[in-house]
């Protein structure tokens, strides 16, 4: 396709230029960029190509940055890359150097607020909204916040403080009927019936056609005629949730129709007060493939462009352990498995279609997740909390205060542990064994394997008590060399039990164990590589088996600091280690976005770093490789 | 007062068998009580004087333990614990090895869940009545939820979750208008216009009087009736947030009147829904000093019966903290004050009181707090958050996400950090030290008396960038020994340069150092004591001291695991230090509730226990004290 608008649009002041003809030829350009570009580099399609009008508007209305747009999640922003000067850099998104797929404000001062992580926007548009206020400026904070973000706490948190802030904060609902998985819970469906007609009270459906001729989509607004209309709608009415908290309620308004939005987006801003417009998209728009299965055009890898197939490759361990957990859930009536809206992303489809009774899907809600186990657990069933790394730092508190302090009995299944590639810093697993190691009294696995993680679930599921961790990364098995034998304890040993030892855990005792082995070929030299799989509590035997070494490199792919490395050091130094210890791990930043095998390279966790390291360790020069 | 009912009940059976005019004077004799314990051992006392019948209409009502009561936040418990076996120990009440000042399952089977933080009880009663009905029981899940609750985001996801549920939930609403600050925010005004009429909608009187006549109240309520009055209040109102959430909505009721009560809750019994029962009570009922001013009688220490005025002594870290963050906010108009719920717990009262326009009291929202914060931040001003140690669990996620990843400058000012004392396990603030040290790019101190906290805010304010954190503890200053000198740098140097080190951080310090100075005087025998004031990142200058050293003992008032003893061991090993290291922390447990001085001594973290320890390290045998 011959792109006319799109090369030309270097900042929203040229969007403002074109007129709404233009601006749908424009909504066509960018679902043809979308699509080509996230088919190469995989990404969030089917969430974008629902916004491209509502972006459009949004730009072509506000004067971002002055006015802050702050995005939900930051998965959506793809349009309003596009259309702050990142057009030519686009191919780049998510990719090692490139775009970031999430909003960033080292990377464009439209980016206003990072996110990555679900229902902060109103949070954090509140705080620059007040700030505004302090300021006696007349910016805008707009948020913009699909529907499932509702399914989070935080966004009634900043509803109570914000409904009546009398700042000009506009929050945007979109309402794409689905977040991540189709939406659970009672909100969906009252959006759904507020969704469904402008009468989002079908009680009452002839007063509201009644106020329908008080013109509001269509026309100019004048601030006195919007007036009217929410007062007369809010006396006739009673109100809606959002009006419970204190917004004006506009809407629904028809999120693909460009000039619609411009108008009721005009008409918010007349107001002075918080004001929730709420916009209904279809998610997925204007790609069949993903119009019809927008679940698995969320996030997504490389697909086919032409059949919307993704190019999937082997086995990932959230399959393994989705596997697994079915089966044991056929034979244990106990088991009940919970996700945070991610049934797909961490394997629980056989268990959802199995058995759909035992299956709770809450919503982007991990702290509710955590202590719903908590509750399931006191009632004798047996919780598997399955959830990736990074949405885990929102149970904290939950998996302190409502799991660990009572001992109840919980598994948290965390999936995409450590390095996750180019989703990025929002979303890399490098703090759950931080954090998990700050708790009292919870035991926490690392698997190497696929046969690994059985065995750790088996042991959580009916040899530990209170809560149990087993965390493993995303994508495919990193297989151990043959002649690795795994015992099945806590821990295990391979290569030449000399005075060196490297120890580490997880996929990276994978790289480890090649590395030792191929040290041995090559200059004869034998290590100890020693495999943690319980990194939480330390083993006494693996002490006794540490404390005597010369030298112990450890390798981590994860925080350094609060990580296993430096409690491992205080355990064997307190039982009398008096050697070298080196430890390599994340040292106190976060980490950018690129592929898996780049960055575990780029930090010393492959298996070629490795090797390097501990040559020179030896006193040895490798080649480099 | 001669008590003739109280002392009989053994179990909620004994109170079963009580008339409705008993039941009342038993409430007088629970009041009694109440108070007196209360003025003696300190605690929660408005709260519980405002659940008394309430508590003693959901045991008659109900069959605890079979039926679950979940009291959320745990404090408004007493009254329940007086009704469950435990009247004889109430005296030992939130003293060392006594009774729990919250709700704790190891102390009686009635005490099902246990708690100390907010918006908890829906969650885990959900979790409760799913495995109820997985279980094919007939068993109720109450939650006794109190409207400050309804300040944080958990509750709404719980309600996300529970609305639809089909679950025999019954979820009371005990609205007293207030949680631990009168509450902000906009539902705190939508519950008042609940609260103010059984016309939740003043709009709709006229047909709420018309269904009026349908028996509700004060007559057992066949279950047909109450399904056919919400069915018809439903059609003609619309509905209200409850419902809007999938619940089945009663009320308001009477929160003092026994009868009404145990009608009402029998009629929701008869249901197979989740239900809302929204009860009105009055916080601090039947003790006037407690009902004019509720919130000084929230969780209070000793006071004097007869006046109401607590028992109080010195300055606290609270009160320096909030008078230096009020001036400092006269000159600097960037600076805003931001507290979840807990404006006068955290000093704040006069900085609220001479700069309303910057203070913000979000409610009990401290993830909201957190990313409210970043939004400020972003808008420039200069947001400090006031909490509690334990409290800001609950935001770790958003100090990662929404704070530190965009480096935004954001001040935590951690109140309630160490040991507190006799709230326990719940509301230790052990924790904070380690789960910080695992958030990359942001900055600790821990000040050791009122002249470091100074320094330290100050620094937050103008000399560091990104989020940093200041920690102090509960109550009054111990004061450094008066030979001791701030260099205001980075860590302080006290004592004799010789090759043993004791080192620690925030009080702890005050101790070691009185124990060096002793250790000195009585044995000759000198010891360099060090005071860390910036615990994360760990001064190189620092590292420079200590990595020559023969012996380091190190001791924290926190959990060793992630804690600073830890880190600080490895960055030295990391530089040669290869002698001697012990280190004296918290292993990997919670700790009970007990006076601080006595926590102190128990973990070897006051003066007596370091010197012992130290002198036991220097080979000598120390008087036993």
């Amino acid at each position: 396709m011959e792109l006319k608008y799109l090369p030309t649009i270097h900042s929203p002041s040229d969007l403002k230029k074109l007129t709404y003809p233009e601006l749908d030829i424009l909504a066509e350009e960018i679902r043809g960029v979308l699509i080509s570009t996230v088919s190469e580099n995989g990404g969030h399609l089917a969430s974008n190509l629902g916004v491209v009008e509502l972006t459009i508007a949004i730009h072509k209305v506000f004067d971002s940055p002055k006015d802050s747009i702050v995005w939900d999640v930051g998965h959506q922003s793809y349009v309003h890359k596009l259309l702050t000067g990142r057009y030519e850099d686009f191919g780049t998104i998510r990719t090692d150097g490139g775009l970031s797929g999430f909003t960033r404000p080292d990377e464009s001062p439209h980016d206003v607020f990072l996110s990555g992580h679900s229902s902060t926007a109103m949070s954090a548009a509140l705080g620059i909204a007040q700030a505004n206020k302090l300021k006696k400026n007349k910016n805008y904070a707009v948020a913009v916040v699909g529907d499932g973000a509702f399914t989070g706490g935080m966004v009634y948190e900043a509803m109570n403080n914000a409904g009546r802030s009398r700042t000009r904060l506009i929050t945007i609902l979109n309402n794409n009927e689905m977040s991540i998985s189709p939406n659970v819970g009672s909100l969906a469906r009252y959006f759904a019936v507020i969704r469904s007609s402008p009468s989002y009270f079908r009680m009452k459906a002839r007063t509201e056609n009644l106020l329908n001729k008080i013109p509001l989509i269509g026309v100019r607004l004048s601030r006195g005629i919007f007036h009217l209309k929410t007062t007369i709608k809010n006396a006739i009415y009673g109100s809606n949730i959002f009006e419970d908290f204190g917004f004006r309620y506009v809407g629904p308004i028809d999120g693909h129709n460009i000039k619609q939005l411009c108008t009721a987006l005009s008409g918010a801003k007349s107001a002075n007060y918080p004001i929730i417009l709420h916009v209904n998209t279809v998610k997925g728009k204007g790609y069949q493939y993903a119009e019809s299965d927008p679940g698995k055009f969320h996030g997504i890898s490389k697909f086919n462009i032409m059949t919307g197939e993704p190019i999937i490759s082997a086995k990932t361990y959230s399959q393994e352990f989705g596997d697994f957990l079915r089966d044991a859930a056929e034979k244990d009536k106990r088991i009940c498995a919970v996700t945070a809206a991610m049934a797909i992303g961490t394997g629980l489809t056989r268990f959802h279609d199995d058995f759909p009774d035992r299956f709770y899907d809450v919503g982007i809600a991990e702290e509710h997740a955590v202590t719903f186990c908590s509750g399931l657990a006191k009632g004798g069933m047996l919780p598997v909390f399955a959830v990736y790394s990074t949405f885990l730092q929102r149970a904290y508190d939950q998996i302190v205060h409502d799991g660990a302090l009572q001992g109840l009995k919980i598994v948290l299944a965390i999936d995409h542990a450590g390095f996750v590639g180019p989703d990025g810093e929002t979303h890399h697993g490098l703090l759950d064994v931080p954090f998990l190691n700050t708790v009292p009294d919870i035991t926490v696995y690392s698997p190497s394997s696929f046969e690994d993680l059985r065995h750790c679930l088996y042991r959580a599921l009916y040899k530990d008590s209170g809560v149990t961790a087993i965390r493993y990364p995303a994508g495919a098995e990193v297989t151990p060399p043959e002649d690795f034998q795994t015992t099945g304890e806590f821990f295990d040993l391979y290569g030449e039990d000399t005075d060196t030892a490297v120890v580490t855990y997880g996929r990276t005792f994978c790289f480890a164990a090649y590395a030792a082995r191929e040290i041995k070929k090559e200059y004869g030299r034998g290590v100890l590589a020693v495999r943690m799989t319980r990194i939480k509590p330390i083993d006494e035997g693996l002490i006794d088996v540490l404390k005597t070494k010369k030298k112990i490199i450890f390798f981590e792919e994860g925080e350094k600091s609060g990580g296993v490395g430096e409690l491992l050091l205080e355990a064997i130094t307190e039982a009398g280690f008096t050697g070298v210890y080196r430890l390599i791990a994340i040292e106190d930043k976060f980490v950018e976005h690129a592929g898996v095998g780049a960055l575990l390279a780029r930090y010393g966790l492959d298996a070629a770093s490795i090797k390097q390291t501990v040559l020179r360790e030896l006193g040895i020069e490798g080649n480099q490789t």
